[in-house]
């Protein structure tokens, strides 16, 4: 109750009143006044303290997808569904999981001695800064990669920076082959996956991914218990999953896993080469890495790759440069892997809990919401900060439910099992329900719900303002509108968010762009569901180390949970509002905008590259597109009295923009604007057909691409503009 | 004679005919046919081996400056003189001088367990990439900061960054006060002195600069003796002098400290308080200074205060910054410093050698060509790469006298001593020869001579195309001239540069501005003779320190010699054609240019801070004194047949920008257009008494000094109309 009273004193006046201005206009609404009045029932139940209490029951084991720990907090997630009033399911999938049963690493050097020997146990001195309570219990697995398979290989090492195509494009400049080697890596810049993918390609065989201290570690700040970010021995684990080919189940893309889906539906595993990992990875903390790095000899590494190590980083192999570089023949450091996995198909369970929609005509129209549940170990930030925010929305759409309120289209709030593995649990329903979900009006994504005090946001352009207007209504525990400390805080540190500003069309606070590393991938980029992913971020080195726990949680990112009540709060908000909202809020006009832009941009690449490519019907399309955006928008603004027939196009516009055909090398991946890059995995490419040929470059891939991009304008832009017809008339 | 061959590989065709080319048309020269032909003469002399020679024979001992090894270096440069058929002299002044008798730096943590204890002897592994051959030499001095007092001080430990007065105010803000502490601020961004000039200001009783890896050590590349960068141990020697204030012997500002100089005319030593250091001061190696920073507590440092050593930097005291910053009361980690220093008069002894002029009106117009002899401990780089060079510039002028040659004007070759200390030896030959200098045409300086294969330079605005025009002469051994070597280098890595470009008012290959922390500062600062610096530079971690020794020269700065002997060729250049222009070269056009780009940048800069200033009237005289530039330029590149009045009123138009009261605070200083700044040391202010007001923020002495530079361009551009209405009429 203390908690409380402290949460109390942080807002402040003007915030508390909020509820007491007068309605505002909120788009989308003929009229928000009923609407502003359940949101303010609601807006009162979420608690911080039984969100810390979800946090604390939900965290209490490491709770690893398909574990009997995970089962319990699904079982822990349906109660509190049930309790609520949501009619609930736990849903099973077979999936095939990687689990590993042995991993070792050793280093030698020139000699034969031994310089390393791992994975070291994650682990932090118990009597400096009160330790850490959860890190010697016996189910945590040892730190690996899922995705990863079995292997036992002893190679020479090449030092490759993070593993970016551009680094190994750079270590070929410099005359030196990863063929036949293993490459040390540090994380960040790209998605783990990719650094095996390229790294594959380039031949090397096996990868070591380690935390250098320059990216999470003493280098950015105070390390655990002291402080927030990595401690020596803790280790990122992580899938490396060829994210950007396809998600979910590597033996079923485009199909669901169920339990009873028969073995010859499923691609064999010895059949998945291609498209999954085919060389043993794992990863290393600075702890492990270090002996290794500090013994590498040849050519000094590019100095930008130097990371906080204390010593002068090398690449582990001579290069073709004189200068500063060649030091003679290096002495040659091996690294001996042995990785036994064990790959098999296992259950795992998403929660789901459905409210029914009242409008005849709507109600198939589903508002889906979801946040993961599995952790690497506990998973307290990632991603359970996120299942207690989504508990207490839970909690206040309970609440709503009984004074008699009715969402008019179905809100299915969903908790996704196995997402750490590779989206699974949402890909395997999303697939599953893809009927449905072509007309789902929108996909609500959390995952790191909290990890400290710094709003942010990534949205489909169509969404944008309407993330904004629901953080105007919630207030902030620093004073004000999360709105308004979300913006604040952008102008003072614009360069900290993960969901980095893209070029922006308009000067409102930024939103990011959807890439991948979420569970909103198979809604937007497979199925085209207009989606968002928010979430409060802070200096949060641990992730998914052991150290991601309730005791990390309650020093470093939200030691009240008051940030777990506003992220219940917006999070409810956006359910509510699209549940309810006259006429779909979609914004088509910066939508348009921002294609515009991205296709300029794209323009500019290609004449830098000197590729010879026609934009003009691309470029034709994308204003038709915008101009029947800034038409349409006109008339969402004053809605009919039945607006049905224009919120089924307003959706179908958004469906529009799928090339059923899918990206080349991935047709899984369907959205003409949106995907992650084949090459980043976490970061969105934008019209990732166009741009990934221009980069390529291949000018007749890009051409076609411009075309398919075109195709899916013109189509989406004469169904928002037939719809305008009909509705104007 | 290997080596000579390998360098004579390196020089392409287009180089070695450069020779043959068409007299070019050089700047202050009526015909410049006779003179290509010396200089043609000229070239061919200085020769990378003997170069080599000196350099090996200068470099053997450690030479202190006062020590025997220093006097033995005076005779063999004043041989060298002799033997070259200069006319030679040893010149003594008698000077204070620091001379370390213990040094002792220890530090304890709270419960008074010794940390370190110090300094640890500069060593590195003697089994290892060669080990070093000079490390051993017992006539080393510890490691100290010449001009800090001897002190015993026990006290408290703040972290101060780089102890910038930005960074002093950063503490102030974060509510951490230094007084009654002992700072701790590593070397880099300003001149060391100002460190401790601005910690005394502060209240702090102690300072101690230590070498951040992320500088000069491991996270820049190699360290010696694998790579060039600075080692574990290797201490940064050097002067704490207030410089800014004045330079020279402490004890005789604007008088020349001549043996005979008689007591009363010194300010006794213990007046000296407020211009010179009154706490202890000390270096230390990263090895001594990271068990203390290590153990501070209390708020994280900026982020942007971390350096390269592998713990996240505390500041040693708590903010009163809630976030992120303060963890309860730190520890009390204390340091004790106790330094028993002799600060004596010494006797010193600079090496002049002149060639008389031949032209009975402007011989005692003196070319001066100076560099420093004295040497932290071996000096190889700094100073006696400059010094080898020298010596061989002095073989190619002997050359050219022996066939006959005369220069114009009188040449004076210089070998200071003492430079280490505070520009000592330079200082007092220049104000013993004050008189003389107010018609001196150019002093050319040379410190760092050659530490790798990069040419740079600075140089007051007239001389600039005087550089640029002698570099185009000069054959490259990477191929090509030095002039197009060092266009091509500022193209591909323009931050490399200690002479960091200003914003530079030609596209022209930029060359830096003149501050301080070489000897050419009495010259151009005190007396207004026209200056430049010039070297060749490269990556140089190991300056001050017992590493700059001749196997660390050998290995990594020029192996061949043949920088040095590009170094000699462009030096004996400046002189010949300073001394032999028919026309007094310098480039009023472009220094007008500059001064009224100063200007604007002031008023800029004033206008940013609310000051209230008018500025009409430099302006006016800005633009007076650049358009006069402008019109003497023309007259000047079609010499009269008697240029004399022509020449004596270029060089007056320099020694006009002098104004006699001095700068505020620092009269020593009486250039209105540069000096180095009162906090930075080394870097230039221009148009310092403008700048330095706007920036205190002072607008009535801002107002003043802008009165005084206008005095001073009138005077100036007065003395050019007046010169060019009589050279044209």
């Amino acid at each position: 109750m203390t908690r409380l009273r402290t949460v109390a004193c942080l807002l402040p006046l003007a915030a508390l009143t909020l509820a007491q201005s007068p309605t505002p206009q909120v788009f989308g609404y003929r009229d928000f006044a009923q609407q502003a009045k359940w949101d303010k029932i609601f807006m009162a139940v979420p608690d911080a303290a039984l969100a810390g209490q979800h946090l604390k029951t939900l965290t209490a084991a490491p709770h690893w997808a398909s574990s009997p720990e995970d089962y319990a907090t699904a079982v822990y997630v349906a109660d509190k569904f049930k309790a609520a009033g949501l009619e609930t399911q736990i849903v099973p999938y077979k999936v095939l999981l990687t689990k590993p049963v042995k991993i070792l690493i050793e280093a030698f050097d020139a000699d034969g001695k031994k310089l390393m020997s791992g994975p070291t146990p994650e682990h932090v001195d118990p009597n400096k800064f009160g330790g850490d309570p959860f890190q010697d219990d016996p189910r945590i697995l040892p730190a690996f990669n899922g995705s990863s398979p079995s292997g036992d290989v002893t190679a020479e090492v090449i030092y490759a920076n993070y593993g970016t195509l551009a680094d190994f494009q750079q270590l070929t400049k410099l005359g030196i082959s990863v063929k036949g080697k293993i490459v040390l890596v540090r994380y960040g810049e790209n998605f783990r996956g990719i650094k095996t993918y390229i790294a594959q390609q380039y031949g090397a065989v096996g990868v070591l991914i380690y935390s250098d201290p320059a990216d999470d570690g003493y280098f950015r700040g105070d390390i655990y218990p002291r402080g927030p970010y990595r401690p020596e021995t803790a280790v990122q684990r992580g899938s490396i999953q060829f994210l950007p080919i396809y998600p979910g189940d590597p033996t079923t893309p485009g199909v669901a896993s169920t339990p009873d889906l028969p073995d010859s539906k499923r691609i064999p595993v010895d059949k998945l080469q291609n498209n999954q990992p085919s060389i043993p990875t794992n990863p290393l903390s600075y702890h492990d890495a270090a002996p290794i790095l500090k013994a590498l000899g040849g050519a000094e590494s590019p100095r930008d790759w130097q990371g906080a190590l204390p010593f002068t980083y090398h690449l582990g192999a001579s290069s073709n440069l004189g200068a500063g570089g060649t030091h003679g023949t290096p002495p040659k450091i091996t690294v001996h892997m042995h990785l036994d996995q064990d790959i098999a198909l296992r259950t795992i369970w998403d929660v789901t809990g459905t409210i029914d929609g009242t409008d005849s005509t709507q109600k198939e129209d589903w508002v889906v919401a979801g946040n993961h549940r599995d952790a690497w170990v506990y998973g307290a930030v990632d991603p359970n900060s996120g299942t207690a925010a989504m508990l207490e929305t839970v909690h206040g759409l309970g609440e709503l439910l009984k004074q008699g309120w009715k969402p008019q289209r179905r809100i299915v709030l969903c908790s996704w099992d196995a997402e750490e593995e590779g989206l699974i649990g949402s890909t395997e329903w999303a697939e599953q329900h893809e009927t449905h979900l072509a007309h789902a009006v929108a996909y609500f994504n959390t995952d790191v719900g909290v990890a400290g005090p710094n709003f942010d946001a990534a949205a489909v352009p169509s969404l944008k303002q309407f993330v904004r207007e629901v953080t105007k209504e919630v207030a902030s525990p620093k004073g004000g509108t999360v709105y308004e400390q979300w913006k604040a805080d952008q102008a003072t540190a614009p360069t900290r968010r993960t969901h980095k500003p893209t070029e922006s069309t308009d000067s409102d606070v930024h939103i990011g762009t959807l890439g991948s590393g979420s569970d909103y991938t198979p809604f937007i980029q497979h199925l085209g569901v207009p989606s968002t992913d928010i979430g409060s971020e802070g200096p949060y080195g641990v992730y998914h180390s052991v150290f991601d726990n309730y005791n990390w949680f309650t020093k470093f990112a939200d030691p009240t949970f008051v940030y777990e009540q506003q992220q219940a709060r917006v999070f409810g908000l956006e359910i509510l509002h699209m549940a309810d909202a006259d006429v779909l809020p979609y914004d088509y006009q910066l939508y348009g905008k921002e294609i515009v832009g991205y296709l300029e941009a794209a323009q500019k690449q290609a004449t830098a590259k000197n590729l010879t490519l026609d934009f003009t019907a691309a470029q034709a399309a994308a204003n038709r597109f915008a101009a029947a955006g800034t038409a349409i928008r006109a008339t969402q603004a004053a809605p009919s009295s039945n607006p049905v027939a224009l919120n089924k196009s307003l959706r179908e516009a958004e469906g529009a923009l799928l090339n059923p055909e899918g990206l080349p090398k991935r047709s899984w991946y369907k959205h003409t604007i949106y995907a992650p890059g084949e090459f980043t995995g976490y970061a969105a490419v934008v019209i990732p057909g166009v741009n990934e040929g221009i980069d390529a470059p291949d000018a007749p891939r890009a051409q076609s691409q411009l075309a398919a991009l075109a195709a899916a304008l013109n189509h989406s832009a004469a169904i928002l503009e037939n719809a305008n017809k009909q509705a104007t008339k």
